[in-house]
């Protein structure tokens, strides 16, 4: 809350108006004369105006803000990976501007253009995209990134710390739990996979399907149309996509959705076909989104430790932006877990459905 | 994407630096010499170096930047609010930064400074509180409010146009469906109602009931703990408080909750007492946010008409930045519309649980 001294008073005090005051307290002062701009910064110094940001900013070229630029704010799972960030913020006295990406790199590249030019040093990045070029001339500007979700590529030509689970490994914990219950035919449930977080998947959903003796059956690799990400629609596309994978004429009996929204969109998509989960087809997720729990039956998925991806993103991130820690580039990689809910069983022989093709 | 002029050339064209090219552009030149200051303009001009938003703030003193503060992005529904605002801002030349405040007055207090402070004009306000006074400073020095999910009060002291449905009339809706279909003993299920959107829903569901000659019952109203309005933990706090309504001596056999993450809990709440939805009891939710379809059983709601709301905010919004629009104050009230889906049916006699106190 504002202290009792109130603009107005600094205006009359100084002998200007309260739109120049204002002016100086955001940052329009290029045509101000250098004595009403001292006489203005006296005032709010002799009368105590509790300073506001942009004051402060004058004074320290600091500002307590870091952008979190993410792919869809309308995924629980971000809205609640902003949650766990802004908390950390907070208790390092920092502010989170939240921005909402789409994964489309000119987006994210008009964003951190924005946060930059208001003096927002760092920004953590939940996009995923394969390379970063579109921010590289930010980053020669002093704009600190650490990549969420993202671990760093060969190509990287700036330091951009990583903090992620190991999705290799995520995809492999699911989909062995489905080997081990008897499934062969793993439907793979994705949007594009045209990031490094789900190229990550396929390639660990693959590795088990093959230490199993399993060669891997691109009809079963469901990823929607190149370019949708599906992070606005995934329930709707997950169904689609489990509709088809159930569908086929040797049909999927298990699959992997590449997050909670995929999988829960799946349900759907079984229940169209009047498939029973787990005694029909079983479905293991990704996230433990709040949901999960709540879903019937409850859903099998693979927890990320969101939280703590969290907390050491913003730590590190509010550590490059303040100099205290000038490391090579690191990558934390964080181990996900399964959580065996209701949604998996053991495979039942099931005919192919009438409709199939 | 950037033209093909970097800031690098910029630098050596006006012969400074390029963090001293970085620093007038991100307005830290308060130091600088006006003669440094007119050689960096000359460059950027004559060589045509794109500029950014801390260029064009220079020249226009304007922001092409809104602000969005909500209650909880862990709440899909402002997620979708959001995304809503974000189509109608970006076709307008506008982004936007979105906030989270928890309907903490200090954080959104907080918030709205720091976007003023840089040179946000203004801010789609989610948080529904009941009085705006710790913005009133901020309002003085030119921020712009449009309130979302809140109609203007009687007390307030500065122009907040304001976009929302009739909270009323969706609690009547929504508790009107129930007594037709035989329920007496219906809950008010909600976190704190010291909201003006909840006050209204609480009004709404007393007046539906009174009308068809019930007497509300203040054991069947439900607000968990003052001070807290449960929107990063709706599930749990809807599954808490049904499981209270459904135990009751007298139990509730239908109730409306306050939104629909709330009913999904409730859901969990009646299951936890092996009660059938709408077999025993019937719930209706409200918001239609994507979830409800998919529930089991697809939830009964009442939906605002959400990107409605999102784009007329949005447009009076900018509208009031950009003085196209100087009108008094304006509320406009959406109607809200009851979509029957299969949480509800008609009331069988109930015997009170064993449970019951």
């Amino acid at each position: 809350m504002s202290g009792k001294v109130t603009i107005t008073e600094v205006a009359k005090m100084a002998g200007v108006s309260v739109s120049t005051v204002s002016n100086l307290l955001n940052g329009r002062s290029e045509r101000m004369r250098p004595e009403t701009k001292d006489r203005i910064l006296a005032a709010i110094e002799d009368l105590g105006y509790k300073p506001n940001r942009a004051a402060r900013q004058l004074k320290t070229g600091q500002t307590r803000i870091i952008g979190l630029i993410v792919p869809s704010v309308a995924n629980p799972f971000y809205g609640m990976f902003a949650r766990h960030v802004e908390k950390t913020a907070l208790e390092n006295g920092y502010q989170v501007f939240l921005c909402n990406s789409e994964r489309k790199p000119e987006r994210e590249r008009s964003y951190a253009e924005e946060l930059l030019g208001y003096g927002v040093k760092g920004i953590i990045l939940g996009s995923s995209l394969t390379q970063f070029t579109h921010l590289e001339d930010l980053m020669e500007q002093g704009l600190n990134l650490v990549a969420f979700d993202r671990l760093a590529q060969a190509e990287d030509r700036h330091i951009i710390d990583s903090v992620g689970v190991d999705n290799k490994l995520a995809a492999r914990l699911a989909t062995k739990h489905l080997l081990a219950m008897g499934h062969r035919r793993i439907g793979f449930l994705s949007g594009s996979t045209a990031t490094v977080s789900r190229m990550d998947r396929l390639a660990g959903y693959k590795f088990a399907l093959q230490e199993a003796g399993v060669e891997p059956d691109p009809k079963l690799i469901w990823e929607g149309t190149p370019g949708t990400f599906g992070d606005a629609n995934a329930i709707e596309l997950g169904r689609f996509g489990a509709h088809e994978l159930f569908s086929l004429a040797d049909p999927a009996t298990a699959l992997f959705a590449i997050n909670d929204m995929y999988a829960l969109g799946a349900y759907q998509g079984a229940r169209d076909l009047s498939l029973e989960i787990p005694d029909d087809v079983s479905i293991v997720g990704m996230d433990d989104i709040m949901l999960t729990e709540i879903a019937q039956p409850p859903l099998t998925t693979i927890k990320q430790p969101l939280q703590q991806i969290a907390e050491l993103s913003t730590k590190r991130l509010i550590e490059r932006i303040q100099n205290t820690y000038s490391g090579e580039q690191e990558h934390i990689s964080l181990t996900p877990r399964l959580i065996v809910r209701g949604s998996t069983a053991r495979r039942k022989h099931r005919e192919p459905l009438a409709t199939s093709r």
